[in-house]
């Protein structure tokens, strides 16, 4: 897939519902991002749920979508014991790749304001490189490895000598963070890359980007982690203290979908259908008429 | 709580951010319903999803909120020992009630059209609270019955005799559901019923009723069951096919949340909070200064 | 595997340590039984564990044998539909085959004194292998019925009247069970049973059954469900009343295996062999001497 | 009770079966140990399996018994927002304590030959235990600090240096660990142990301790970590090669539990009687007869 698009898109979850969206609106993939599914637990993203908890979220969005599903695994769930436990159970369960990050188990979010982002040594986090590639069982399981050197300020160079490594740790492909509201430090990155493995970006903070600058500057897949989520947290408020303040449920100002429209993605009806095929074998079998 | 209000506000939620929200919001409780969380499941509302699974999404929101949460328990997962169960599981997990209603399991949503809407017969149905009533520890752990009669078109009567035996079965609460689009048949049973324990309503397919109308007419409960999703759903729909067609993401026409709105509901400050508090006591004992 | 053999020895495990031992005892696959599974959670077996549950364990299993895993899925966890969603699970997880049984949810098992043992109408069963046959992708899923027609004293020829019915709605072994302490009904009924698909047999209550006869009665398949869990709970009982009286625990007349043998079971050396290979290559890429 | 008894004996159980034969054989409270639950996971005992998973065995332990349940926690799951997270989700599900130790995350089984044993910096493990203290809602929550400076051979000034350290954190319990196969170095601890909190002691490798050495040397609590699994291991090992064997189950050697002995454990019997409740309800209500 990467071969044959500009870009790659891929769309933020957290779960099997906003999956399904993303993979409807026409999004290529789906990434079962940590924040987000954080988020919805109410818990920090800070490595507090455990894999158990977002593996769960991320099969879900598998059984019930037919595009690939990328698991955000953080710092990958402690050190290289736990990336190749972690690598087993995402590959069985049908996810089509994971990300794991250079930062030190627990981590805190990448955007968060004035925490801190230290990073594991290089040596280490390319130790855990090595356990997952070791531990993959399909060459098409997808790696990503993360570098937060640049979140972490500690320069270009230092962000360009850590993706070389991870390349040659056996990396798939590359997800260079920023939290700059340009995107001038990631092409700096790009232009310095040379590589064949596929460049991956999150541009949260840099959300003025163009798709087409982000093609011309070898950007291969680009990630719209969180924008579902914060759409569907904004309206939900609104609504709610909507329901509140009026009279009655029919004056409240937010679009609903309706009932129906939800009934279609849970496939609701499917499930008649297949009583259908039941009762006409049941019939051919000579048990109804 | 239903003694000393007017009415008591309940307003649905499907996972911990959106139960967080409905507390935030104003409302009084929560309602863990069973079609919203097999919806964010994408599977049907018909009893696919086990009380594991419901049980696990109405924990995580007594573990993020502070108001009571009420969990949609279909027709308690089974016969009486799986009701018996259920209970035991859902009052420790803190859940403050549960709603049961007098179908035949596997249900089918009660909106659905052209579905099958068979009732459970009052014996057995009568079974199942009495083994919910003699399972409960806590006087307050609220059984609500909730009777299918209107929907499965077994006219008022039916669902007046119903009503009363489960109160004398010893339901906490009558949940009366209706299809219709008006609130008429509602408030003719709520005329006709004589007795003191609370109705419970869900005006999905009524919105147009008032508040005050149902204060009017004897209700002290009523659910906003799935407006939070639908909002949820309505939006996500919008804003992913949005971010496919805007060159930028911040060309999109839909509101977002800031990330700092989701951190806070996260709580994800508090661990920089907890830090503190430990540096400070670390300071006191001498290992810094 | 059931063509190969002159019978298939099936040993129940009821965590991933039991089938791993099933595996390494010589046994051709393992039972992931109700029963067992429901002992060892402190629970009946009344279909009080979910799917949820059951699945788990399963899985656990499978994540850690080569050999297939079968899995004693009661019911069926409800009606046709809980049945399809379950063996689009089970199938996913690795589980070469569920066991279905013709019994009213929630059950009770079958070798309960006194217990009721209804069945569940041919028609209404048949719809369930139906399900389960639509809803398998792989051929080789194998779907056993298990008829309860002689533990419900429903007489031989309803027995038999029912396998036929099975195997044409598309199951691919019947499970005849028994609560007789001889196997004199197995024997007529596999006299009598005309047929292709395999028989399967569980001679829990008629232990004196010797291999050879179940061979030369045709049977294909034979589950020893419990006993590793019965060993188990006695020596457990035993041992424990024994630390509890001894003064030191080298004194204790029941056998231990070393922790060695455990590590050796649970692979701990295995973390060990993958340190080593990371070493390695952190050598050749020149992170360490 | 830890007062008023002159040792607290703890056996070690990995599910709800094994901790309810910990209850009836006698014992004091129950220890639900990483070590044995990895081991019927069929994986290492080395941070692989999630908090999620260790909490769950641990809640069936509690929801099927009525003595305490300890839980063995590792080193805490990460850092100080995981223990903290920890302390509150395991309280709330009916733990009586947890027990952490002081090594670094991920760790390895304390008894493995030739393995690594680093010690957490004693700062670092003070904060775990600070963030536990203030976690914690309830009083007698206990909190074990297992030190593993004896295990990691950093002497025993270290070790009485941090045992101090972390009574002085907020632990209400030292767990001081031993590899060596007499209690020698136990005792020396316990005797220049000057302090009023329980020492609690895990003789898996000094089998030969009398419990009435225990007694006179001060310690308050001793854990007999794994011998129910060990003997489960040995006979189901023998029972299902026996089976293999053998012409007859009826012949095998080893002595099994009968179902019956199960169905009680399991309150298969209870079942009914909650029957018989229901059924007492339904005909003074007029129901049946």
């Amino acid at each position: 897939m990467v071969q044959s698009k500009p870009i790659v898109k891929i769309g933020g979850a957290f779960d099997a519902l906003s999956a399904k969206l993303v993979e409807t609106s026409g999004f290529d993939a789906i990434w079962a991002g940590s924040f987000a599914i954080s988020a919805t637990h109410a818990l920090p993203d800070a490595s507090i749920l455990t894999m158990t908890d977002f593996l769960r979220s991320a099969e879900n969005m598998v059984d019930a979508c037919n595009i690939p599903v990328i698991a955000d695994c953080d710092t990958g769930f402690g050190g290289p014991p736990n990336v190749s436990h972690a690598v087993k159970k995402y590959e069985k369960a049908g996810i089509a790749g994971i990300s794991i990050e250079d930062k030190i188990f627990p981590k805190q979010n990448s955007l968060l304001k004035n925490s801190r982002h230290e990073l594991l040594p290089e040596k280490d986090f390319v130790a855990k490189i090595i356990a997952a590639r070791e531990s993959k069982k399909e060459d098409d399981f997808m790696i990503i490895a993360r570098t937060e050197a640049l979140i972490a300020e500690k320069g270009m160079d230092e962000a360009l000598k850590r993706a070389n490594a991870y390349e040659n740790a056996g990396a798939d492909a590359i997800l260079i963070h920023s939290k700059e509201n340009t995107p001038e430090e990631i092409f700096e990155f790009s232009k310095k890359w040379n590589s064949e493995i596929p460049l991956v970006v999150v541009p949260t903070s840099y959300p003025s980007v163009k798709l087409e600058e982000l093609i011309t500057h070898k950007i291969k897949m680009v990630i719209y982690a969180n924008q579902s989520l914060r759409a569907a947290h904004n309206v939900m408020s609104k609504v709610l203290k909507d329901i509140i303040q009026k009279e009655s449920i029919d004056k409240i100002n937010i679009e609903l979908s309706s009932m129906e429209e939800i009934f279609k993605l849970q496939e609701m009806y499917k499930i008649n259908d297949q009583e259908k095929i039941i009762e006409s074998n049941l019939k051919k079998m000579g048990y109804i008429n």
